[in-house]
């Protein structure tokens, strides 16, 4: 049993990730904390996760005492000094936040002055379908953002031919987190569905990253009345036609074998991966354009899941464990 | 056209109120103030109820060389002092708060000190098809809250033979009004039902003012994932055995030629009254006990619709105007 | 008064026409038919709608005599024989079904064989902000279909610059139409979003006819878990690079009086025009690529809000009576 | 390992006991049935529940030979004949219709004339926490339905000292089934609550037959827009007062040890069990009248989750093996 803690498991990617590592049959969840939920029992806040355990506040030395190693849910910014606290006690880290995802350069101009910069070399982006060998070898994971997770998924198999994208993407109301704000306020969201960010979103970042240069790339994320569930409607246009049979070949050859990646016969919908930790995935070629989409749950394959799947990588566990 | 002044109108149902009275063949909306949202439009924040003025910090002298009456949706307790400078500078006003709806005992024990208790003796509780009378000859009247319009407008035909009454009520978010909190939250909200206060709400005591002495009250709110819109489901026992016939004659009577109430030969569902000032009522016998259900929505018949009702009685007008 | 029957009034958009027609201070609702639910009194099937009037069977000549015009909210198909019929005995049309909104070969192609072809010369397309003029003069009006009316408006200043665009547009339930279907049902609609006819959507065919020949056309819709209310977002590549200046010139002068168009300083939601006939519109610059948004009700601005708009201008009343 | 069918597993009740089975680490799930989508892949109609077999026309024969048990999920009424017909062949039956649930007078008073009645002196009402020892003994147990489950959970504890109880159940979509119909279309349900057959619901003769005589009944189901997910709001007068400690002591005496009970220190939310076999109890005294309300997932705890438990018990594995 590896001994795993959760810090920040009161925000809900943390609370996901508290439930996955406290089923998982490998690992053993030995402690969580959060910043403003210390002192409350889990299960009083996420009834139905049933994790039995206290919050506390963290304690890096304690923290060490007991745990091997640590999924960190803590808001970007937050996160890079507790990862390096855990880091400098020999901890083995999977990272929630944006902290880690991205080169020095792009994170300050999307973000703010990074905090553990020494640290970004050794960091490993977790989309473990792009980078499982690395993740194998990793110490630190930074676990991809929700709608990367989705975009990328969609166009993995396709990055060498993509000219230009419009990832168009739907999310539900968890991804914008557990604090109450105008824009998550019930009223706001119910029976409305609202564009956003439009002028460039951080996520946007993580696919200029991941995929090769020289391509264009519009991301617009939108907010829809649901609670766990991201889709990824992706509209590109590649170097050179293809055909729907190469277009199927290139997706049926890059995701044969892989445990968390369905592709569908048609569109996918959200509700068919809701809790799991699968990314449903449709490509087809209508015109000249490769019409490319992903569901996936953001709290499970876009955080805390794929995040738990990294761990299981870096531990040499089964990768699906505890996933399924 | 008299000119009408609403204060506090970035709430949920002080905007109703504003969009109301910007319509209002006979009123005209001379200011609309707030207290966090000062200096901002409100068809900026309410797009939809395209009410083209600025919000203002509340200026009772202002306000007075505007306006000849206004409708007042503060909190309870803020509303008491507004109600009072504006009462002062000869404005009739519908107030929306609890803090003139109750008799000073009731209020102290429910709320808070009371802060203008001399103008307690004046004022008359709004509710149209109870009070009309008296409504008319008012300066200062309460608008109820919207848990109690609905269950006392289920049980008024019946009020002279309940002995006891259970109100399961549920309620729509917009309720709660419109601070972000985690009980707001979309994803606390969506998917879910769930009994609150279920030891006695501040409503209740609406219902016991109203209400004939003697008979027992069970009153128990529940939320659920709509945004506007209030269903009393009620439970009475009564004094003696009714026949369906007595019972259905009781409400025919009691609702014959009210504009606003109708009687439907089913139960109710809140759609039917969404962003409508009716209230859809229907009582069935069924054993020995009577069955009363009373669904409005909660910013229009629950707040808004019935205050701008209360002030077109209150302003010799005809009572319908406006809200139809 | 303009005597007016709705033909179909028991689908939503047909009882949405039928409210409106009934509200309207220049028109008289003067019969109302449906093919299932005659008999039934309409405010029985819609209470919030407050029509009371019977449904009855569609029998032109009857109709013929008690109206001057008629609105007919028919599906496709069903639709041509109906106007043909109405339009023999001298009423004018407006048709919101898709049987006249195409010239014959579209139709034919997307639809089925057309079954008054006769008509179609003289048949308008009834998107009011870009055929104002041959719809006053017209005697037989087809209302845009939902989604072709939100990205029409969105991109309507932009047509002579479009050279590529991809349309990704996101709709409520109403839109699918009052069929109980395993596409509709509560279940499979929360907390849900699904694309779907990616291969090519009948309303892509408006598109093309409307917009300028040579650009390239992809339209996806998408169904989310909203009532009312419909979004596109529409993301374009013109012929020449634009300044935001310009862009932002040719939408204020394209949209210059036009009195249901809002140009909104922020991407729109679908909860601000929700019941009512209006269009938000945004448009930005984001990189090379122009991002156009509208956001309308489906059932309003999308069905028979604009059909009213149509027939105002048809009678030669005020084109905003009875839509605010 | 025992070998167990699902006959009906195309509807949601069905799907889900599908689903547990195949995951069961004791249970071999080795057939399923439908009558409309035989043929179909159940992974194909429900992607999440990753059940990877064919539907099949329901041959009793057939599923004799490769099945020991065996889940049945029909329609009343075509329950009995498909049960009888399996338990001739031997196999053990946990039927979730409501063929078996009440003695013949209740069944064929609310129902119909029953097709086996031969079978129901053998047959268990599997609430397990009421009758747990006989479902051990049982070779034919049927599930009870959401409604009773929730209601006879919330009072069980204190069904000898209930002389009056009203019952305000609120309960999501997928308990009316599969089937698209007008009730569960996606605009009739949204933004909306309905109280439905409040003149006497088919359920409420289960909680009359397992609670004591003498006392008195009401129970008003309410339609609400959730997906999955119950509540039950039990509002009981009582033969004698009761003290809060009292009332306290006999919940924790009636539920010490359950392991799918929950008792809540404040009044549950439906949410909190979602997707789980656990029942939310919480039961509080108000002046003179007891409050008990009992949250669950109806398709789990309300269906397909208490089927499964009973099935468990019958086969003599632990209780909640494969339901956590």
């Amino acid at each position: 049993m590896h001994r795993v803690a959760v810090v920040g498991a009161s925000g809900f990617g943390g609370a996901v990730a508290a439930m996955l590592v406290q089923r998982h049959p490998s690992l053993e969840l030995t402690a969580i904390t959060a910043r403003a939920d210390a002192g409350r029992r889990h299960d009083e806040l996420y009834p139905r996760y049933r994790v039995p355990l206290e919050l506390e506040q963290l304690d890096p030395d304690s923290i060490a005492e007991r745990a091997d190693a640590a999924l960190v849910a803590y808001p970007h910014g937050a996160a890079a000094p507790a990862v390096s606290a855990l880091r400098e006690r020999g901890l083995k880290v999977v990272d929630l936040s944006a902290d880690f995802r991205l080169d020095r350069e792009r994170y300050e101009r999307w973000y703010q002055p990074h905090e553990a910069p020494e640290l970004l070399d050794g960091a490993v982006y977790g989309l473990t379908e792009a980078h499982r060998d690395e993740i194998r070898q990793a110490e630190l994971v930074a676990a991809p953002g929700c709608y990367p997770t989705a975009a990328l998924l969609a166009l993995w198999p396709l990055r060498e031919r993509i000219r230009d994208v419009v990832v168009d993407a739907k999310s539900g109301v968890s991804g914008a987190g557990r604090e109450a704000s105008p824009t998550t306020h019930y009223v706001a969201v119910a029976e409305n569905v609202s564009p956003y960010k439009i002028e460039g979103h951080r996520h946007s970042a993580e696919l200029e990253q991941e995929l090769p240069n020289g391509a264009s790339y519009t991301f617009v994320p939108h907010l829809i009345p649901v609670d766990q569930g991201l889709l990824a409607s992706c509209y590109v246009t590649t170097d050179e036609p293809l055909s729907q049979d190469e277009l199927s070949e290139l997706y049926r050859q890059a995701y044969a074998g892989e445990p968390f990646i369905d592709l569908a016969g048609e569109p996918p919908s959200t509700a068919d991966v809701r809790e799991t930790n699968r990314c449903r995935v449709h490509a087809a070629l209508v015109g000249e354009r490769v019409l490319a989409f992903a569901a996936i749950d953001n709290l499970w394959k876009g955080a805390a899941g794929q995040a738990v799947q990294d761990l299981n990588l870096m531990l040499g566990l089964p990768e699906t464990e505890g996933l399924e």
